[in-house]
């Protein structure tokens, strides 16, 4: 426990990211001050936000510089405390960034520093009952505002998120048609997931499969990918249907923005509401979702997959994963085990 | 009164409408049935939406079909009644198409069968105090929500709904900056309507201009332009910020779907929400709206333009005049005085 070893980010992205964009350095392991805790990271969450933080543009939360260390949510473990409320060995959720050593007070960082329940393992912890989960809970119930019987269309549904928001809607009483890429996921979805039907976008013509699925149009779409799944889905919108918007993981790698839908009228004929929100603005009712997460799961009534690569190395190609699709529901890499 | 002049939808558009689009024929006047009323019209109103009602495709009104009198509000006045509520001479308000004589029921068409209100002149009543100030009022105030201090944005700004929007906002305490189509249009809204700013779209750089007349950026954007005027004003939107959608003019005449905003991912880093709506909605509630615009109107606090025609023969090309842009405010035609 000499070496802090870290991925830097070293250019801005241009198109899609790759290994450039990144450098690895050693640094000493860092010294908690009063009131702070020095945490090992032990895994790595992955989310296609991500790429929005490496771009200096105004965003929800400041770029990170170039030459500083990556950020990215974490699990660690508490290896030294000068703090009352953490003790050697506690796990902990934080914003750890790509490194093995970090150095926190409470309140630092976007997601502040919380002790895991008891018995939660990171890796659910990272997931479901993580910002992920409690994404899809806020965006869904309180944006999509679905109501038992409708017809609610998630776009990346196998992925972390749409595969919670999707279940969430399946337990709310709703038809839920999932979109994914490949038959492997869209069998998940429907023999895991439950879902009523799943569409796998690279079998083509997007708009028609999403008007066989949905013969009465969809009522809520909660999106994560944008672009042209977002025109096809407008194509298929009920009066006085939701669009939660979550993400557009479809543009994040282009190097000119890609045109936006051509019918985004629909809107207007159909009273349709799109409303974009960032979990950040949730996280003071976050109890209030992980309690009701935690009993889905414990029920099974929540099926869940995580992609848990390993290997400090493999980091930054791991991020890469989520814009190629190569990930199979939540993707974590672990650099070590507890002690 | 022999002969009821009309204007039949004779082709459906593809790319701007022109003259072939309708066509021109006499037929007798009709008679009224029991519990129905004969009105002769007076004024037609123009509204950018007629466009729509011209396509064979689903929307909040069914389309016109091939060989029927073209669609289009009217005021008219009652020369034959059989129904108690109605008395010759009374002037009414409703969807009386083009054509000199329509008969009808209290109820039938989409706007129903209104007497105008005392002292109330068609030209007010058909701007104003009607379709357009009633939209323009629960658009803003229902979907756009704005709060004092507000910087709103309107589109269309010096059109017949824009303008009452913009000044509705004024009204409310907004700080208001409105878009228009050359210099004229933008001096009525600033000498006249006493908005803060008027840009000129026509003078270049929208992005630019927007920029500079919102430097902290706006909270509201009332759109009734849509394509390239959404994605210049999504460059400048704050957090929480509210659109209202009342149309897409900028649209309606192509012919293929222009590319929709390429910056919707900014609805989601901000926590925008983007709203359709019809007024058809609000009509049960038309009564509140009118009584505040008659105030507003009666003190002075609104101003308006009415851009009024004449001639049976000129319809056609009067509703071309809204798509250019060479309306001054809200477009009427006038066929005949009251008697």
């Amino acid at each position: 426990m000499t070496v802090n070893r870290q991925w830097l980010l070293a250019k801005r992205p241009d198109g899609m990211i790759g290994p450039d964009n990144f450098k690895y350095t050693e640094t000493p392991v860092p010294t908690p001050g009063d009131q702070e805790v020095l945490i090992r990271n032990l895994y790595f969450s992955f989310d296609p936000t991500q790429r929005n933080w490496m771009v200096d543009r105004p965003s929800y939360l400041p770029p990170v510089g170039l030459g500083e260390v990556m950020r990215a949510g974490s699990v660690g473990q508490v290896v030294e405390s000068r703090h009352s409320d953490f003790n050697v060995g506690d796990l902990v959720q934080t914003t750890g960034c790509w490194q093995d050593y970090v150095v926190l007070a409470p309140g630092e960082g976007p997601m502040g520093l919380n002790v895991l329940p008891p018995g939660v393992p990171p890796e659910l912890m990272l997931s479901v009952l993580g910002i992920t989960g409690i994404t899809a809970y806020f965006g869904l119930l309180d944006v999509g505002k679905p109501i038992a019987g409708d017809t609610v269309l998630v776009s990346g549904a196998a992925g972390a998120t749409g595969s919670v928001a999707a279940q969430i809607a399946r337990i709310k009483g709703c038809r839920v048609v999932g979109i994914a890429g490949g038959p492997e996921k869209c069998a998940w979805l429907t023999d895991s997931a439950k879902l009523d039907v799943a569409i796998d976008y690279k079998a083509g013509d997007l708009d028609a499969q999403i008007g066989a699925a949905c013969p009465d149009k969809w009522n809520v779409f909660f999106d994560n990918v944008g672009g042209s799944t977002m025109q096809a889905a407008l194509n298929h919108i009920s009066l006085n249907a939701r669009i939660a918007m979550c993400g557009g993981i479809s543009g994040y790698n282009d190097i000119e923005p890609q045109p936006g839908p051509n019918n985004l009228m629909n809107l207007v004929t159909n009273r349709g509401r799109m409303e974009g929100f960032i979990i950040l603005d949730y996280l003071h009712r976050a109890a209030e979702a992980v309690q009701e997460l935690i009993g889905w799961v414990g029920s099974g009534e929540i099926q869940y997959q995580v992609d848990v690569q390993e290997g400090f190395d493999n980091i930054p190609a791991t991020l890469q994963r989520l814009y190629t699709g190569q990930n199979k529901g939540k993707q974590l890499l672990k650099i070590a085990d507890p002690e």
